[in-house]
C-alpha cells in the first residue's frame, strides 16, 4: 500500500491576529510546517500547535523564513548566505525547544515565502539553509520543493530529504511554481486539484500547465491552510488519496 | 586551589548597535550570558560571541528575557508563568542550535533585567524558569542570584544550580540589591569592588550595606560589560582574585 | 431631531493579517478610530482606512495606544506620564499625516486597550494623554469614556471632549467596565444591547448591571468591528436608533 | 557673506542603544535629520533631540527610511511607489507631531540609507518621496542628494529643495557616491575633506575623484555624526568655513 504525506504550512498567526483555522487543519494533514516568529507565529502559537498536533499524531517541522513579519516572509530582503544559515539555525533551535517542551519532537524543516523562492532556484542560499540545518540536528528531514536547488543542496549535505508537490499550485514547464500573479496559477476547483495530484503520484512526476512530464520522486503533498476553502479542499484531497489506496503518513515515518 | 566564575551578559547589541565590548570581555571572564534576540541580539551577534567565547574557552549560557527591545527587558511586561515558560524555551533552544552552529555548547541559562528582578523573589516565576529549561535540556545549569527563589526552583526542578554575587552592586540586609536609584547601589570603585568580592568568598556568604553577612555558597561573581569602565574594572577583579590564590574557571567545568 | 455618533475601532489589522471587517463596519458607524501601527495597523492599512471613510463620510480619529503589536495594546507596558506624551504625540501626527495624504481630516483621538483603561481611571495618565492631543493640534477632540478621567483631563487641557457608552459591555455601580473575565461582561444579544443603548440615551446616563442611573452626556456610542456578529450588532443597534428619532453624525459635526 | 548649511543624521539611537554624540553635533551642525522610529529612533530619542535642537537654534528634518530597525534601514525592502508614499507621510506625521510637542518645526525631509540611495538615480521612487512630504505640508523643503533624481521629483512636485553635497564620501565622474566599499570612498582626512568642501562651494560644483567638476547649486554640506571622529571632523569643517568666509545658517533661514 503506497504511503504519501499531506503538509500544510500551520501557525501562521501572530498576537491576538489569526490566519487559517489550525485546529481542522491538524485534523487532515500529516506533516505541520510551523512558523518560527519570524514572518508569523510566536511562543505562545507554536506550542499550542505542536501540543495538537502530537495529540493528532501529526509530525512537525520549522518553517524558517526571513525575519519579516510586516512582510509576511513574502519579500526578498538581501540577507547573505552566512547571515541566512544563522537565521535558520536560530528558528530550528526555537522551535525544537518547544517542541520539546510540548512532549514532541521536530523532525523537518521547510523554507517560507521568499526564502522557499530563492532557495528553489539559487544554489548557494539552498546550500545555506542545508548546512545551517545540519549543524542543528543531522536528522532533520529537508522538506524540499520537488525538482530545486533545495534537494540537491540537501542531498549534498547529507540530510534526509522529502520531495513535496503543490496541490493547488500550476508548474511551468521548467517545474517552477506559476507566479501567482498569471491566470491559472492556482487551482481552486478541489476536484481537479485532487485529479492532478492523482496524476502526478501515479506518474511520480510533476504535470506542467502544458502536461509536460517532469519526473522525480514525491514524498509529500502540500495543501495551503490560508485560503478561505483550505480545509474543505484538503478533505477532499484527503478523501481522494484514501479512495486511491494511499495510505496517508508522515514522510518522518517511512523515513524511520 | 580553590575555584570561582567569572560572568559578565554580552551579546547585548542589536543590528548596527553596539553595547559594551565583548571582545575585551571575552578575554577575561569564564562565562558569557548571551542576549537571545528578545531584549538584544540577533542570529549574527550570538553567532559571533558564541564563535569567540569558543576561540577563548569561555562558557556560554542563554541570557533570557521579556520579549521588549525597545525597553532593553528592563520592563515588567504582564506575562503568566505558563507564557513565560514559552518564551524561555523559545530563547534557549535558539541558542543551543547556534552554540551548535559555532561548534561551541550552551551549558547555562539566565534571566535577564525585569525577568531576573521577578524570579528573584516570586517563586511561581521563577519555577517557570526552571520548568522550561529543565524540559528543554536537564543538563543546562541554572546561573541563578544567590539567595533568590531561583535557587529554590532550580533545585526542586532537579536542575544544577550556580549561584551569583554582583561585584559592583550593593545588597539590602534581606540579601536583595539594592535598587538602581539608591544612593550606593553601584560600587564604582574597582578596589572597594574587588575587597568585597574577596570578603564574600572568603565568608560563603554576600555582605549587605550594613555589614550583615548572608550566608549561601557563590559559584560566580557577575561583572557588568555595559558600563564605561566595565573593561579595567573587571581586568582589576581578575588580577585580585588570582592574587588571592582562585583558579578561574566556569561553573560548568566545576560541575562537570 | 437628536443626534448620536456610532464608534468603532477600526484598522486593526497588520501585514498580511485582519481583524473585523472593516469595510462593512464603516458603511455603518459615523466615526472610526484606526490604529497608528502602535499595537495594530501599518501605513497602508491606516491609509486604505482612510480613504474609505473619506468616501463614506465617516469622521476618523488616531486610536493611540502602548507600543505593543505581540499584545494588541491590551498589556500594561509601565512608561512614564512623559513617555505616554511623546508616544500619543507621535502616534497623532502619523495619523494626521496619513489622513491628509488620503484628502481626509483626523477630527479626534481616543485611547485602545491597555492605556484607555489605565486614562480611565488614573489622573496623571489621562492628563498625559490630553496633553499631547493639545500640543499636536488644539482643534481634536478627545473622544473620552463617560464618566472617567479622560473627560476631566481634557477638559482641564481646553479639549472639546465626547464622551461615549458602551453598545455591549456592561457597567459597575461606579461606571466601570465590568472586567471582561466576569459573567455578563459582555452583551451579545443585539437587541438587548440596542434597547439598552436607547435607555441610557434617554437618561442621559449609564446604566449599571444592577440598573444605577449614572448622569453624564453620551455624545456617542462604542460598538466592537472585532467579534464574529459585530456587523449584525452593529446594523441592528444603527436600525433601532433610527427608529427611535435619531439622526446617526459624527459628533465632529455636532462640535462643528 | 554667502551662507551655507551643515546637516547630519541624529537622534539615530534606540531604546537602550546610542550612536553617535547628538549632544555635541547639536553644537555645530545648522540642520538635523532626526530618525523617525523606522531605522532608528523612538519618540523619546525624537523629542530629546528637537528639544535641544530648538535651543541651539538647528533646523530640523524627518530622516524618513524604510522599516528596518535590524538592518537600520541600509537593505533595500522591495516596497512598491505607493507604500513608500505611505511610509514617508506617516514618518513626516510623526517627526511634525513631535516637532510641535517640543515647541519646535519641523522644516524639512530627508531620505536615509537604502531608501535615498535607490531616490537618488530611480525617479519614481524620486518622485514617490516627494509626493508624501507635499500631501502632508506643501512647506517642507526636501534636502536632497545634489544631481539626483530627487532634486527633480522635488521640484516637479513644487517643493522647495536643498542640495547636499558629503563632506567625507568621494564621487564618482557621474556624480554618485563611490560605493563604501571601494578604497577611497570614505575621506577620513578632516583637512582633506574641509579643503574639498571649499572647492565644491568655491565650484558650485561636486568634485569627482578623478578631479572632475559635476556643477549643481550646493546648499547644504552632508557630515557624518556616527563615525568615532565625527565630532572632531565637523568641527574643524566647521572652523574652515568660517576662516572662508561663510556664514553657517540652515537652508530653511535662507529659503525664509
Amino acid at each position: 500500500m503506497p504511503t504519501i504525506d499531506l503538509n500544510a504550512d500551520l501557525g501562521e498567526g501572530f498576537g491576538a491576529w489569526r490566519m487559517g483555522d489550525d485546529d481542522a487543519m491538524l485534523g487532515l494533514v500529516t506533516s505541520a510546517n510551523v512558523a518560527c516568529g519570524f514572518h508569523a507565529g510566536d511562543p505562545d502559537i507554536m506550542a499550542r500547535c505542536f501540543a495538537l498536533a502530537r495529540e493528532r499524531g501529526v509530525a512537525i517541522g520549522a518553517h524558517v523564513s526571513f525575519p519579516d513579519l510586516a512582510g509576511f516572509g513574502r519579500r526578498r530582503i538581501p540577507y547573505s548566505p552566512a547571515e541566512i544559515e544563522r537565521l535558520v539555525a536560530y528558528q530550528i533551535g526555537a522551535a525544537q525547544a518547544l517542541a520539546d517542551y510540548c512532549g514532541h519532537r521536530l523532525t523537518h524543516v521547510k523554507c517560507h515565502g521568499a526564502l522557499a523562492n530563492i532557495a528553489e532556484s539559487e544554489a548557494e542560499i539552498a546550500r545555506a539553509v542545508a548546512r545551517a540545518t545540519r549543524a542543528v540536528d543531522r536528522d532533520l528531514i529537508l522538506l524540499a520543493i520537488a525538482r530545486s536547488a533545495q534537494v540537491l543542496a540537501a542531498e549534498e549535505a547529507g540530510l534526509a530529504v522529502a520531495r513535496e508537490a503543490f496541490a493547488d499550485r500550476a508548474y511551468t514547464d521548467e517545474g517552477r511554481l506559476t507566479p501567482r500573479g498569471l491566470p491559472g496559477a492556482v487551482i481552486e476547483d478541489a476536484e481537479r486539484a485532487a485529479e492532478r495530484v492523482l496524476a502526478m503520484l501515479e506518474a511520480q512526476a510533476l504535470i506542467s500547465e502544458s502536461g509536460a512530464l517532469l519526473p522525480t520522486p514525491i514524498d509529500s503533498i502540500c495543501v495551503h491552510g490560508d485560503t478561505p476553502h483550505a480545509v474543505a479542499v484538503t478533505r477532499r484531497l484527503r478523501g481522494a488519496l484514501e479512495r486511491a489506496g494511499f495510505r496517508l503518513a508522515s514522510f518522518t515515518a517511512a523515513e524511520a
